[in-house]
């Protein structure tokens, strides 16, 4: 049988290099080359002629913005995703989508394998790998990078056995992912925890020493627990999402430097822009503080953990998220209104929450005098919530 | 059998009240003012005597600081309680030990009732009822203002009705209360979830607008999770909070602005300052963050929820808050370093972090040559990490 | 306005005085007695002359047997409610419906109070409080029982006072209920904890002593986590239980004996019947353990615990409870098979499984030559999975 | 460097093949066989002498069943350790024991690596491997059967090639594990899942059937949740649980049929039988649920599960496991009192509770004229309880 793959492009060295590992190390003998856009904003073009020129068969670009915002993005807002309560998982959340669109293409090209060109260090093998295998388990997985062991002069000597001659511009001291749900740096000078990051580690943020000295506002509106408006307008989501990187961006909000704990049991630094999903994360926190009762609210907020966890290891497809995601569906009904966001220097905070459904009853907690909450309920409440605990101290105390 | 009170004293308006209504109304015979200092700054002498103008048989301060931030802020530190994920329980964690002095005075003074002022829509009513009932549940306990229905115009003229002359300064539209650990403010105009507070409403922090145009940096050492030492300078505990309350009030970091869910069932805005124990319990995360395993790390986030609401809830004297302590503290054995934050405008963000027992390796992690970690072993991990999904991709797929 | 009332009628002393309680002392002017069947096989035709006798204007009385088990009984099954491990909630699945049906009952006549026969005592007029107040919390609720500190004797001269004769059968030392789900005896002797049981108390099992000496089997057979088929005949809901009920009972399976937290903060000690829901759950339970991948069997055995404790606590009709039953739901997709099970004198064990979907892949897990099993994964997986630990003892040990 | 090697010896086929595989294809200069005594009963002289016939250097023994019982069953007791609610941890508890032993040994005789005989496809590799990760990571690990593929005729011929014979007695079709703790049946027939084990298959407990008619009943004294009487005789640990595996499985109780979902990643069926232990953390739940508060039973149940998971994936030397027993240990300091079970025909119920500082009160529970509970507080406890229920009804019904 005659093995045919496809390889996810980036259009970089190493999935470049993959190009020629496959078929000559790994006997594939057809090979599709499928870049995804998930708004990374690199030119595709240059892209899709690159992996022909390394010897792809076929070479294709998808335009998946759209589908990442509305089906990955949202989703996760929804459930407030933050890998431990900092990262909003926009690298985490993009590899389920190529995983996607590999299986996809696969079908498509009557494929019996796919590639990436991930190490055996990181998450992103891990996401790609369980992605591939909760859509379609008889795919082959080939990961060149993860057996070959080349260093980085190794991997370009190797291209260029092939023909293959690498744009290794000046190289940034880091790696670095980009898409429209954020960005990730890490590795080189970001593995000495001491090291404060200089300016040009980030990108889509300004410093918030070089921000603006006035305070911007922006008010988001969610229908359902979704982002519909800004400022009264309805925006498409990845006009919507769009908008809201670059305003955040541009007041310095959005950076994340933290410890994170990966997959394959490592400890590793690791720097974040997200401005847009920190501020829809917020927000919407703040508007399900609004209307949704206690119970729920303790119970999601748990749930939300092991949600961005179960994302974060990669198994976006498998039915344990389906079912996380049905309780969150099942909760999102009521949560609709408007939160006011100030930002201002790198901080961000609410300014204004309103919601038709609120339930904050200003009648309720008042100590004005229109109050109708019955305080002589409170001694008999007392009484019993402190039951167990005077028990306690009868017997034991 | 004569009834004899040991009253929680403020010197406010409404605590004053409740002297002559225990004696006249509740049948009290010996009353004792007891007045704890939690760092709130007021002048306690004036205190003193105003209690027995008021009709105290005794009145006395206790000077109760150093115990409140070694044996309530710190180990709320260890466990990074934050209410909501937001609130540092600063009044919260107050209760416990004003019922803690009540009880105590009350065994002193031969007192069998506890009384307080607080109304029958707040937590500290709970807050202060559980802590007597968990200590010495044979006290009876007395809660003038939960009866009363006076409004503030009846309390006024109920006292001067047996001669206390209030000291009603031009009153403030909300409600305040302050201990070392932090400030709360509510009521009033911050009833209006559109208001977005105006600069009058708070006290220990400056505006970020207002805040140093340099940023400031601030190194907190801990030692088995408890913090020591300031930029190196060893600190005793009460010395080492204030600092850092100054510090990061400066720099406009601890403001809080919040909807939170009262234990008596009603939602309710909160604004807090809180810039000391903010900053602490972000540089004690970051710290674990590095010393901990991951699958410690995510139990401990998991019970730092149920910490702060037992906490929140009034139960800090009772078994299971001792228990999850017990967990906590058996964390904290190597929770020792130095965590650098900077601090800007209202933000803060770790700067620097060291310990001597990091388990952020460097040679796992880097992607450079002398990596020591075995990527073969990533296949053979993957392998079986993804066999369920696979197993479940092949049966239901 | 006239004061309009529906009232939850059982036919039993209480209930029956209450309905001269809410006309003379609780101003009703019109009064629906509504008994609700929810097969405790009591004779209905009766119950309803005797309100009619006690001064009722109206007595209706709702056969809602068969929607108690299809739409209480069996999505307690796929949540395998279980309070405490141990209860499967008979009586307090009950009580959402008797609300239900109250609410319903009260739109139908105009109504705009609701009343009941519980005490303050005991978990179901928190239930039935909640549950009004979920549905129509417009409706005022009243309790005559909770409020008039009746003793028996009292209640009877009362009854008595207003002509109603009250059928005083020689009256069991322990008080009962009894639905379709189960039954359940509580107070009297059973509040002795060194008492165990005599034969007199139970009612729907034999004695595992009588019980036959032959094991009986059967095989129970679910369709998306639903039971359908008993020994492969296809039986409606109430069918179905019913039977499980009387071969469970013949073979002294499904008694509980256990200490239980109420909702009102006290321990007492209640017997539980409930053969056929304790059989169904033991099943339901062991498909999913063979058809539903082990991260999801782990989230779902822990949001059972919320799930059964939010049904105790009567908050059925709640936001909460329709979000965990959004997630369960989810998750039932896959669970149809069969469960044979092997009752003998009280004891219930798991004879056989099978299921389409079975996640068991005996090729995986055979230690015979058709192994599929990559072992030489498991150093990778193991190095990988060990590896904190490894730096844990590295850096600490 | 020599390597000299530590084996954990069990004088079956497997493990004696690995003295030779060891010397041979692994390069141990030095071997030492540790046979580790945890109660299972097999004569131990003959086994020191085979791993010296079959090469080992030296060959010694450890009854570890004292340190068995005291430092791992009874603390799993405390924490009522049952994996996926049924199996107490027999197997696994063993393993971290014998790793312990393995690491004493090697340090004993200057060892710098340790082995086992486990293969590549069950839990105890895993635990092992773990277990000496966490006390010395510097032991190498030596696994021959994850490595040498042999069939059980492959395994007789390599043995025999050594001069070896192996007591290959007429073979059960399963495997067998056995300790002081529990048995476990595995593989061989019990693969198939429509397989009703046959009596010859278990060891340690009477079929149902073949039980006694008249029931038994013991009464287990705890004091401070460990137990130490049974019917009033105060007993070693050792002999306690002994005396409890023979009556219990006198009386056919112990036995557990389940599918278990392993560490890497399978479902495997598993029998066990532990009379002993089922019986001790019945009785000790049971006590727990007379003399713990409803707060703390709800976490400490929810914390037992991870406990549980924690021991059978092998960590039980890691901080979690002991930051999870600090926990469970501030829990049990009122656990004082005794249980009476039932035992007949299989099943087991409890009979009788008492405990001096029981927190179940008579008084505030009856319904008899001495009760205390006072009823009129549940009205106001309702109220605000359900407040959250009624405006989430006014806003959103």
């Amino acid at each position: 049988m005659s093995k045919r793959v496809v390889l996810a492009y980036s259009g970089g060295v190493d999935t470049t290099a993959c190009i020629p590992y496959l078929r000559h190390e790994m006997g594939a003998d057809f090979i599709v080359a499928m870049a995804a856009d998930l708004g990374q904003g690199d030119e595709l073009a240059p892209i899709r002629e690159k992996a022909l020129v390394a010897g792809a068969d076929v070479s294709i670009v998808v335009d998946a913005k759209e589908r990442f915002v509305s089906e990955f993005g949202f989703p996760a807002i929804q459930a407030n995703a933050l890998y431990d309560g900092q990262y909003p998982l926009s690298s985490a959340l993009g590899r389920p989508l190529i995983g996607e669109l590999l299986v996809e293409t696969a079908h498509e090209y009557d494929c019996n394998a796919v590639a990436h060109g991930c190490t055996g260090k990181g998450n992103d093998q891990v996401r790609l790998d369980l992605t591939v295998g909760l859509l379609d388990s008889g795919l082959e997985i080939l990961a060149p990078a993860r057996v070959w062991s080349f260093s980085r002069a190794d991997t370009i000597a190797y291209s260029e056995k092939y023909g293959i001659e690498p744009h290794v511009s000046k190289e940034k001291p880091w790696a670095i992912d980009l898409n429209i749900l954020g960005r990730n740096v890490e590795a080189g000078l970001i593995e000495d925890l001491s090291w404060e990051p200089t300016e040009e580690v980030w990108s889509l943020t300004t410093a918030p020493e070089a921000a603006p000295d006035t305070a911007g506002y922006v008010t988001i509106g969610f229908e359902g627990g979704i982002p519909v408006t800004l400022d009264g307008e309805r925006l498409a989501p990845l006009e919507l999402l769009g908008r809201l990187n670059t305003l955040g961006g541009g007041h310095a909000v959005g950076r994340i430097d933290m410890l994170e704990n990966r997959v394959v049991g490592v400890k590793s630094r690791e720097l974040y822009e997200a401005p847009g999903m920190l501020l829809l994360i917020r927000a919407h926190q703040e508007l399900e503080n609004l209307t949704l009762p206690v119970d729920m609210l303790n119970q999601k907020r748990q749930l939300e953990a092991t949600y961005s966890k179960t994302v974060y290891d990669g198994l976006w497809h498998g039915p344990l998220r389906a079912a996380l995601d049905a309780f969150v569906g099942s909760t999102q009904r009521t949560v609709t209104g408007e939160i006011t966001l100030k930002l201002y220097k790198g901080g961000m905070s609410v300014a204004a929450r309103s919601a038709e459904r609120s339930m904050y009853r200003h009648e309720l907690v008042t100590y004005g005098n229109d109050c109708t909450f019955d305080q002589s309920s409170a001694e008999g409440f007392i009484d019993i919530f402190s039951l167990p605990s005077r028990v306690w101290n009868k017997v034991n105390g």
